[in-house]
């Protein structure tokens, strides 16, 4: 093609795993693409790996694999290094080296900036670099472009996010299926769409990071990411799936940050999500973002959130901007994790005010309602609804949905109940929206 | 605020209708964000109209309102100007002159870059600007941004969009209240959700002007928008309304954009698309659009396609991002509307594969079923499902829902089917999606 533009960026992989070897595939199958649209040709140049024998999803020129990160860092014609090798403290050690040795940094590795963003934001600004991570969040959803360009008119008042496709899949399962958590977690796992250990999918950690990264985004917040209160769905009992949809619910894990009067709002948990809205029609290992602000009222945004090619597709868009030159034009502008950059603070999740479906199993004796009751009242919570099915269990299942309160309110509450003597065990609390 | 920028972007106004005073309002209202998206004060420094008596929706300071456009043109401390004013022949002769005195332009007027990006897009070449139109396309959604600039590492392979968000409207409202368009375009335009004269929404224009634009950005094509095959939602029926509702789904006017080995299958029309979809869901005077792409799989997004605030909100996007310089590369790069940047030509309608459904009113008499499928088996189109209502009436509606055929051969047959005998008048033919 004669168009093709004689300009080249020089591309250093670091590490060729499932989302390195969908770039590699990108960048070298695809190359009349990524130039058309970059202006230039992005080169694979290198590509560094632990091990070189092992079989890889893409077929590299002779001389792009090395086993030597080193020969990334120290090639002086690369100009920017993909960090896809994934983990915490090596990728920390690799990217701070790429900065210092003059690359452009492009990351996926969302745990990474959850833990050391302001560190290798600074690391980057004081070598005159860029870090660009759209693939850290949601994969294949934009919502970092989305967020720090194209609503850089509005002030962002809510956001509410599915940020984990493992989670999504299982509750999707449990739903249509009504099989117990601990059954269709085994059958992720061998599908692949959940990992060998997938405690952090599964207890929420994953879901805090990513809300932890957009909530720095979208609200200029900088909550660390262990501290946003999350409850993950490894302990959501089937029975609270089924009266979900009795009552016109689908349960997602949901990240949820607000804006309110005493700063910002932030949680992460199973959450019941009213039927006929799009959060709850989400489906499969599918991510969703729903973002409220000012001017634009309700953008939403759905896609596949992990897996090897959409995953690719945020690296290479994110390439591409570097090598464009727009990242360091947004990178510059923004001062993300810097020391001006906050200006949201983040409130006591005691304070947030929802709605709570709860669930309580008590004796099936006379007064146990007036004492719930009772228990309610004293933290001024009113119900919204109620129902107790027949059983001819010991103890009966009592299903409430509360009208606004507290999440203080709630947890006070429930501890209460717990304390009650007909009641076999604390009760399952659960956010409700929509 | 200690940290405000020092740097001025002075911006012009050009027209100050409803989206006029949104993008006032935020400049005024809000400058603390806009700096900070910018990292340069966003300064609204003139702003023109026609009539300087008239009452409007934002408070501007002294000095700011000018009926004299040249007094925007002839500025020199003017660097970006927001054309407003909807028109075309008048939008087109300002955005000539305003590039031509060295300012980079922003519009929201799709029918204008519809008919006229060529010229627009050259001038502004030659005169080494920049033309923004993320409010062109879809109101707050930012489809614009999301096609050339986060997917960019993919092939687009289909886009499926609610466009209009006049038509979208009519069409929930007729599928909740089974009221007739004659009523419900009465009642829309008292709300303002349709204008005096909606001839353009409602016949397909706009939605074909916004499907040219989108057509251009997601696969390089060329179309001329007059030519692409539409129908409106101004001669549909509430019989077809009640008929998808009874077969599962939700009729919406789409926009279709399909790469298929033919070159660029185009369409507006009014279309069935299956219940349990995030498109049949998108209600009210939402939009949405759909691209599947071959590395990130299936991208949804959804918002408000019109309105004051959404589209000031997309408005404001593009001045921040031409203040920042990220609007001077991609217009740079992308090329569009050069002699350079069609790589895709548009195919011929006819020879579009799809789905379609039938309703064909015809005597009850012996033998016309026989016609009917006789007709359709000489195109080589295969029946799906059937059925035939008892009615008193003296014809009655006999429905069909084909398997994939094209566009050409159910034209014909439905030619065919309308000459019969005992068919009353040429069938209802409508396209179904998922």
């Amino acid at each position: 093609m004669d168009t093709t533009p004689q300009e080249k960026t020089k591309i250093g992989l670091v590490g060729l795993g499932t989302v390195g070897s969908g770039v590699a595939r990108i960048l070298l199958d695809h190359g009349d693409r990524t130039a058309r649209q970059a202006g230039r040709v992005l080169w694979l140049e290198r590509a560094s790996v632990r091990d070189l024998k092992k079989a890889r999803d893409c077929n590299l020129p002779a001389g792009v694999l090395t086993d030597q990160i080193d020969a990334i860092v120290s090639d002086p014609s690369i100009d920017v290094v993909a960090e896809l090798m994934g983990g915490v403290e090596l990728a920390r050690e690799v990217i701070l080296s790429l900065l210092k040795a003059g690359k452009d940094v492009v990351t996926a590795n969302k745990a990474l900036i959850a833990a050391h963003g302001p560190e290798l934001f600074d690391a980057a600004r004081e070598a005159g670099r860029t870090i660009a991570f759209e693939a850290a969040v949601a994969g294949g959803v934009p919502i970092i472009a989305n967020l720090t360009q194209c609503l850089s008119g509005n002030q962002v008042e809510s956001l509410t996010g599915i940020l984990n496709g493992t989670c999504n899949f299982i509750l999707s399962k449990m739903h249509a299926e009504h099989v117990p958590y601990s059954e269709v977690i085994a059958e992720a796992q061998r599908l692949g769409y959940a990992e060998a250990d997938p405690a952090m999918d599964v207890d929420g950690t994953d879901t805090a990071q990513k809300l932890a990264i957009l909530a720095h985004l979208a609200f200029g917040a900088r909550p660390d990411w262990r501290a946003i209160p999350r409850v993950g769905i490894d302990t959501l009992d089937l029975a609270d799936v089924r009266m979900a949809q009795e009552l016109g619910y689908t349960i997602k894990l949901l990240g949820v940050a607000e804006l309110t009067e005493k700063g910002l709002q932030l949680s992460v948990g199973p959450t019941f999500v009213k039927n006929g809205s799009p959060m709850a029609d989400v489906a499969g290992p599918m991510n969703a973002v729903r973002v409220t602000a000012d001017a634009v009222g309700e953008l939403f945004l759905q896609g596949p959130g992990a897996g090897q090619m959409p995953t690719a597709s945020a690296v290479v868009a994110d390439l591409i901007d570097t090598a464009v030159g727009r990242t360091k034009l947004t990178f510059q502008t923004l001062k993300l994790w810097s020391n001006e950059s906050e200006r949201t603070p983040v409130a006591d999740q005691a304070d947030a005010v929802a709605r709570f479906y709860l669930r309580i199993d008590a004796a099936d004796e006379p007064g146990v309602l007036a004492q719930i009751a009772s228990a309610l009242a004293a933290e001024g919570i009113s119900i919204a609804s109620f129902q107790q099915q027949a059983s001819d269990a010991a103890t009966v299942p009592l299903v409430l949905m509360t009208h606004d309160t507290t999440e203080g309110a709630a947890a006070r509450a429930c501890t209460a109940i717990g304390k009650l003597a007909p009641v076999a065990a604390a009760p399952v609390r659960l956010r409700v929206v929509g």
